[in-house]
């Protein structure tokens, strides 16, 4: 069976047990809120479809994990919903703290709604992912909701230390690699190292197996970023939904323009003159290409792409879902958006 | 043993426990993380002391429940951390959502460190709450720290409801006193119900007692907020640190002001036509009372306090905890800030 296969499957699944956790918002005078969260899931509003929703990567990680551990992946199914809650509510609060006014072709949840009901919003996912991975007592046994609750905890800590280095090093000059790594780890790594480790623990995974899937999906999750941060500069517009260039617009420190500046030439010194306006853009990245920065981004994102498969081989990941969780890989690395 | 013995050992065990659960986010770079928690629990930044603190009412509910309940208090301390961290994210923001400048006498967070750090913050705080309660596994057992775990998931669910109807009031005419209590159910209500329905759990009360704690515990909470709502308008000012009739010009449909509205009269008709000065408040105060407000939410809160103490009684509070217990609340309703 293939990833699209899978996919078909385990998509409409999980969006079933995300309203099921929404639901759980539901009660009197509380329809508004229950709205701002199915919009923001991508069920409600102008546009609401596939488009809308994103691409629910984390949660397909979480059940084809499970399947690839050995397990029903439908028994996951709890924690793939609370994954893509937490996911979701850092991105609502991610959406503030960058002041980002569009989210997946939509205007976000604070332009709808105003900061402070946006914040709220964001907390009320926050909430329900833990009501949802506790529902993992149902489908597996109360010690692996118990277990799974705690890896969730430790991960939205790490999420919350991630982002306040991503935030504090927007206003920093002295940030290197090393600084930069740091963030990706707690920010994006985190969350894909929980996926995976939570869904081989809910396949009953023995204790080594759940590390080196742990491993797999951390390691993924730097290799993620990394593609992320080139498409941020080098992506094909039409795909990614947003200015191309945006990342050097918004000035984002991201993995390129932190090797460029290290480098010191001619885009260091553009950059750290300040004042880039959108025309100058495609002329930086060209600059920034030429000193190299592509090609180093692109080779961290490759050699990360095949240690993340070697994790996988080490967890001795199994079965057609096993060679699915090495196309999702391959899908990851090689997207245009 | 009186209550201020009690506080005497609690206090300092409380802070201690509040202390671990916050070392938790140490870390190459996170110092400023660290210290924006630590500047908000009070024990950092300029004036750091007891009244920056807070007064721990919900830890002190906590462990006065415990003991009172038959158990070791010391046992619950994982859990007094946790509420109290549930209750500090919230206030963390609130202060943003509200666009409150200042929180016990000093610069709120969002003032110091902006507001998208101060989100980060408030999200560190609900984060660490989580890890704090699981450790009651190892003071208590597994099973019972998952079960204080789910109280805390649905109590904070709660929150995020009541928060909603909270901010969605401010914009609302056709508020009535139902929906004011269904508001307070969920902001203040419901996480003292989960410190003293946890509070019995960890001391190992059977699930009828607890269920009498928790019922204790809710209404010891609507008590609190109608009593905190005619200090808002009639406290006294220098005692609450703020100005006396700040919630009349803050525009706050508090408890008093729905019943003034209600009641349409001369009260109603200068809050309906707006733009109120800080000249004209104490009038507006004064004029309040003349309708019967002041005393309507005198006796709500005087009824909402002798309903709680039956309960309390129902539940077979015993000992000196149980009599300290009672004294919390009678302390709680006769503050004057």
């Amino acid at each position: 069976m293939s990833l699209e296969n899978f996919t078909k499957s385990m998509l409409p699944a999980i969006e079933d047990e995300l309203m099921k956790a929404v639901a759980l918002t539901k009660g009197p005078d509380m329809d508004q809120l229950n709205h701002m969260l199915a919009y923001h899931l991508g069920w409600e509003g102008e546009g609401a479809g596939a488009e809308t929703r994103g691409k629910r990567i984390r949660p397909l990680l979480t059940l084809l994990t499970a399947a690839a551990a050995g397990g029903d992946w439908k028994c996951a199914l709890p924690a793939a919903a609370a994954v893509e809650l937490v996911h979701n509510f850092s991105l609502i609060h991610d959406d503030i703290q960058d002041n980002s006014p569009f989210r997946r072709g939509r205007p976000a949840v604070w332009m709808r709604w105003g900061i402070a009901q946006a914040i709220n919003a964001g907390d009320a996912l926050f909430a329900l992912a833990y009501l949802s991975m506790s529902s993992l007592a149902e489908t597996t046994s109360p010690l692996v909701a118990y277990q799974a609750n705690r890896i969730l905890q430790h991960t939205c800590l790490e999420l919350t230390q991630g982002q306040y280095l991503d935030l504090s090093y927007e206003i920093r000059d002295d940030l290197d690699l090393k600084a930069y790594w740091a963030m990706v780890s707690g920010k994006t790594a985190a969350l894909l190292g929980a996926c995976t480790e939570i869904g081989a623990l809910a396949a009953g995974a023995a204790g080594p197996i759940q590390a080196c899937y742990l491993q797999f999906g951390r390691t993924l999750g730097l290799a993620f970023q990394a593609q992320d941060d080139l498409l941020g500069i080098w992506g094909n517009a039409a795909i990614t939904g947003k200015s191309a260039e945006s990342d050097l617009l918004s000035g984002k420190k991201s993995l390129p323009v932190l090797f460029g500046l290290s480098h010191g030439g001619a885009f260091a010194r553009r950059w750290q003159s300040g004042g880039l306006t959108p025309e100058e853009i495609p002329a930086l990245a060209d600059q920034l290409e030429a000193e190299g920065a592509r090609h180093y981004t692109q080779e961290c994102a490759d050699s990360l792409t095949e240690k993340a498969l070697s994790d996988l081989d080490q967890a001795k990941a199994g079965g057609e879902a096993g060679l699915a969780l090495k196309e999702l890989v391959l899908a990851l690395l090689h997207r245009q958006g």
